[in-house]
């Protein structure tokens, strides 16, 4: 018997929900609120006809977050959904059939052309069943999950709502908010902006993507995201304090603190996966991005990771590339061999 | 007869400006503090001697931030510093013959090992000449800088340290500080920052950076940086009212506005250069960037800039590619035949 799974809202997400369901065999029917992006996914293969269906095993919800509530509450069978924020979202559903999700995956391509069946293939999903969820429909979408690659992380709703705030939503508006204080402060003289290095291009570049999706979000869930505003608010008042106060002590163990932390972040690749960091400074000449990632090609390295790390002023580079670690010493001696200041360092 | 040059402090800044130096065909005498980096300046042919010249036209004081008024004060010569604040080093000097300066160019590898004679080529260099400052001493500096193939902006003191506040400073304290926030908030758990994606990343970038440089910095620029500390608290004070009060056409109209400063941010390359952005989303296999870096050298077309812009959410990226604006149709045309949904965009 061919399972059936179903699908509400057919952008970036639902769209490789349903490539990764029906590669695991599953029959797929798929509608949303745009006639034309169910059309286009039936198109490229993501689900198998438009529409509902009423014998449906497990429905995904894949609508903006503001909606999810009352798109999943209607539903029968197994429901999950894939909003960024989930307290209010599993509050309002109140249903034991119901597991809040959250796939941390996505890119800046939001309509259903940019799906891809291995989406979510190494990336985390958070799951957040409360105590009133039925373990049945618990264990069900931890496994079809599970089958797309996904790590299933488990959180209760409000610690997950807490942990986005933090790593995803205050950036957000803080990109967004320095953005807003360089532009109005360059008015006078706009081209003053390409003093812009290369660290506050960084530090603002989430600030160019779509904002529709963001009033949801922020209200969903407005909590926590106050809570953590005021923390920002007042580390950053504690940092001015150490600056007016020429508090030298001060300012370099703060510093020295967050640049612990942030070397410490774990790496975007699977835990399990050794990996290592190999950084080489780039010579502004051409052809030396295609020779770095052609000698990696030819060596078997696999580069799981990419980056330019700018300074904080001006634009020289360091290329950062996460290979695999077994696989650093050869790499550093090819790019050695073809005179690269190349160094590696490991994430532990 | 050769001209003579000085250089105090050969860190990369001061190495660079002399290998520019002395591929002008100066004569370039150099100390440092740590008489080792002197010496292996010397090794790396920065400087022409260790030791001082009486006999310098010239001398660039490139020293840290906290140090540069006292090296300078006692010069004879025209004098210039590559410091980077500005007001208040001009003010202690006071010597009509000092030029403050401030190169926007610079790496994360401090050492004169990471210097280069083309480190400034393209880059954005400040000067600061004000009333009282030598006709002379500012056209023989501008002169110079200029022929390091630095573009030379000039401003008063006190506006170059407001403009480095907003896109250097200031990000840099707030990138420290949404670390720190984020470190402590994961301490009973410190796996889930494996939740922090790409934008998180993108923000925090520089906080890794070494810290040794920021209390000096943040006490010399005291007052810019306390003002611009105060708009941004202020920023993310109404962007919380926002939250807090669900004021959906608030937000979007907040976000929209820094959705297209961002986008309206000029480019890192020199103004005349005509580039446009290519943008690729990057599938996740191995390979992909040596095809496509290489493909850029087979058809001529150089890369300017290369940056992997990852959402807010999840690890999947779009490679974005600043290349010669009369080249773009022919990449497209080369990506697409390789199958990658490449578009292009001109930043005007």
């Amino acid at each position: 018997m061919t399972r059936r799974a179903q699908l509400v809202g057919t952008g970036l997400i639902g769209g490789s929900i349903g490539l990764a369901l029906r590669t695991a065999g599953w029959h797929v029917t798929g509608s949303d609120r745009n006639g034309a992006s169910a059309a286009r996914a039936l198109e490229l293969g993501a689900i198998d006809a438009v529409g509902d269906d009423a014998d449906a095993e497990l429905t995904f919800v894949a609508t903006p977050v503001g909606t999810v509530a009352d798109v999943a509450r209607g539903r029968s069978g197994v429901v999950t959904d894939v909003g960024s924020v989930k307290a209010s979202i599993v509050a309002a559903v109140a249903n034991p059939q119901f597991v809040g999700g959250h796939p941390m995956a996505g890119s800046e391509q939001e309509g259903v052309d940019g799906s891809r069946a291995d989406l979510f293939q190494g990336a985390v999903w958070v799951l957040t069943p409360v105590a009133t969820t039925d373990h049945a429909a618990h264990a069900l979408v931890r496994s079809v999950v599970s089958s797309f690659g996904a790590e299933v992380v488990e959180l209760p709703p409000e610690r997950h709502d807490a942990l986005v705030a933090v790593v995803s939503h205050v950036p957000h508006l803080t990109a967004a908010s320095l953005m807003r204080l360089a532009a109005e402060r360059s008015e006078e003289h706009a081209a003053l902006l390409r003093l812009a290095a290369g660290g506050f291009r960084d530090m603002t570049r989430i600030a160019a993507g779509h904002p529709g999706i963001w009033p949801d979000i922020c209200i969903e869930n407005q909590g926590a995201i106050t809570e953590v505003l005021d923390l920002l608010i007042g580390e950053l008042t504690a940092m001015r304090h150490r600056v007016e106060t020429a508090d030298r002590a001060g300012l370099l163990d703060a510093l020295s603190r967050a640049r612990s932390a942030r070397l410490n972040l774990p790496g975007r690749v699977a835990a399990t996966a050794e990996v290592a960091e190999v950084r080489v400074p780039v010579p502004d000449r051409p052809g030396v991005l295609a020779e770095i990632t052609t000698l990696a090609s030819e060596l078997g390295v696999n580069i799981h990771d990419l980056e330019i790390a700018h300074s904080s002023e001006g634009d020289a580079g360091v290329l950062l590339l996460l290979v695999d670690a077994t696989l650093v010493e050869r790499f550093i001696g090819g790019l050695v061999a073809r005179t690269y200041k190349a160094t590696a360092r490991s994430l532990e």
